[in-house]
């Protein structure tokens, strides 16, 4: 979607709702060859019925061959070309735990590490130490670094991560990465890479030289490496740029926290799959535009556990019927992204596509999978930055293109 | 099309010629879910026959969900990329009445308008005058109007809506609009956007002064806006950039205005397809391309008249036989947007598309209508202005890229 051409039509009381309805890493891939496909393998009469009467597709989240992690695939779901719209490692790993970050807070993604006396890098991930080290360590680093006028947040992730964040007046995040990138070598200096970031710089300079004192005694994590300095984006805003009142309904918060970055409202996160159309239901009148947002396609892609997947998407079918009681002018239901279990991981795989609107010209293809989206008339390359633009048109809210 | 990629082969008397027939507003909608389209229920044996000798596709004229004005749908059909090559109202708006629009006049679109006592706007469109009483008021404003040095015209287009141009030394289009967008506000002032506009914004500005004086005692037109200050665009031109002269035959001045906008031949407006293609078998010897333009199938997509609409598209097949005997090398018919009926308006929906080559590799579809486009070689979102470029391959008029 490109922001300076989409003018949205002033609608008052407008009462077409667009609902965008997100299975993690839907798209798949056989088991062996000549199989189907976890979505084609899953029973869904009635995605299937609702396919007839809407057009398919398979999108592209990036580009060709180009797996995109989840930030960048929900971004690119939400209309913004992830080339363009670039979000550093660190905002997206303090989304990810669900940390308030602040306009001009500066966050990085830390790993513990190992090092040797002198300093040397002996392994980058400190041995994988589990999350309640990570936690422990956090708070060690907390309770003894001293450094005035700035506000230090460290909160663990998972195993080795953790997140850094700094907050204080005059603060930018263009920063050296310490991570040496491979062992044997010393951390890098934080120095700073432009005049405005040199207070960060030094903050984060004294941050580590405390730091290498307080854990010296600690084993195997002695060290930690920072990447990815980063603040949040100053971005055309979904809700104004659209003029659509935008809500995000997810279980998990990095697809909350992808979805406040560009600001639409994120009620605290559902707990089952019932619950999250329960949310649904109950905002539909405050609402112009819904994220709804299904997590565990994409978690039992990774496990590789193909029967569990076709399982979810089975669930989620269930569960379609009360998405279309609400009569939605515009629904897309896709992935961000492919997670095939036969490859345990996201994948550059096309996404399927089900793009049902009152104004679509239908495909009249009663089936949802990856071979029946190869006929649609979407395409099988459609990018998924620009759903968001036929989405509008769909719900009458844009202007034409000259006279 | 990019135009720094395209290098014309010198082809001394070339008798390779395109015909771009452009029924205008083809693409439809089926009046209820599975239905036809306008063009599938139409009968068109000769379109039919030839489409199993073409490549079928759908063509998108600016991006995914934006809905073309004639102008730039047209623009793009004729190669040029509609977000790169941008035309103001104002030069539409005269083109659109057939106005010989010269190189350094200054064109914008008028609303006539009503203002209280204070100068407030109350109606923006004067209560949607008709078009005699708008053609009395431009007589009016120029039998009165006195600025020396230049040169003003009025020109009624339809109800409210006139076009004003100025001409003269020195003048430039970078002003700002007058119309306040909005009711219960006073008019903007005219005021250069730039240096060099700064000697037309003065006349702008002294029109309005006396103008204001000159339709005081009229009701309910007693004052007007104007939007869309544009002068002619430097462009390259169509016959230079592709070797190739032109012709654009038409029965409406829109149509004619753009393609003379791009540097083609313009005779007489048609009066009848008939004519048309009289015409088009008269000129024959003498150009190398033919934009036919059929206007009636968007005026009756715009009334939602399904029957008419399906009509017109039988009218122009019963004489494509015409067409052919002309032998073409290369033959396009498509639409410049969608007009379904269903929405009585232009729309998003890609545009099928019939590309007939005697050097194309042929689909073998032997129908031409929205669902076997779906299924042929151009694809289902071939970007409209690369048309041309394709056309001038089949022609056998352009060089190879790189030895």
């Amino acid at each position: 979607m490109e922001f300076d051409l989409i003018k949205p039509l002033l609608v008052e009381g407008a009462k077409d709702k667009i609902v965008l309805l997100v299975l993690d890493g839907l798209g798949g891939l056989p088991m062996e060859p000549g199989g189907k496909t976890e979505l084609e393998a899953a029973s869904t009469p009635n995605m299937d019925a609702l396919a007839e009467k809407s057009m398919l597709g398979l999108h592209e989240g990036i580009r060709p061959g180009i797996t995109p992690g989840s930030g960048p695939a929900h971004l690119s779901l939400f209309g913004y070309d992830p080339l363009k719209y670039v979000v550093g490692r660190g905002v997206l790993s303090a989304l990810g735990i669900d940390f308030d970050l602040q306009k001009n807070d500066v966050a990085a993604r830390g790993n513990f590490c190992t090092v040797d006396k002198e300093g040397f890098v002996t392994d980058r991930r400190a041995g994988r130490i589990p999350t309640e080290v990570s936690e422990r360590l956090c708070k060690l680093l907390l309770e003894n670094v001293n450094i005035p006028g700035v506000e230090i947040f460290l909160k663990p992730e998972k195993e080795y991560r953790f997140v850094f964040v700094m907050r204080g007046d005059d603060l930018q995040a263009n920063i050296q990465e310490t991570d040496p990138q491979g062992v044997g070598r010393k951390p890098e200096t934080a120095i700073a890479l432009d005049s405005g970031s040199e207070k960060a710089a030094k903050i984060v300079q004294e941050f580590v030289r405390q730091a290498e004192q307080i854990l010296a005694n600690e084993s195997p994590a002695n060290m930690f490496l920072l990447r990815g300095f980063a603040q949040l984006p100053n971005w055309p805003q979904f809700p104004d740029a659209l003029d659509l009142k935008a809500i995000a309904i997810a279980m998990y918060p990095m697809y909350r926290g992808v979805a406040k970055l560009v600001g639409m409202d994120t009620p605290p996160a559902a707990q089952s799959y019932e619950e999250e159309i329960d949310m649904l239901e109950a905002n539909w009148d405050a609402y112009d535009f819904f994220f709804v947002h299904i997590k565990k396609t994409d978690s039992y892609g990774e496990d590789g556990n193909f029967e569990k997947k076709v399982h979810e998407i089975e669930a989620v079918d269930a569960l379609l019927p009360r998405i279309l009681a609400l009569d939605p002018s515009v629904l897309i239901i896709t992935g961000d992204h492919s997670t095939p279990c036969l490859m345990k991981q996201h994948s550059w795989h096309p996404v399927p596509v089900l793009f049902y609107a009152k104004l679509c010209r239908p495909d009249g293809i009663a089936s949802f999978g990856e071979r029946a989206c190869r006929q649609g008339g979407l395409g099988v390359r459609f990018p998924a930055y620009e759903l968001m633009s036929l989405a509008m048109a769909n719900a009458g809210r844009l202007e034409k293109f000259g006279a």
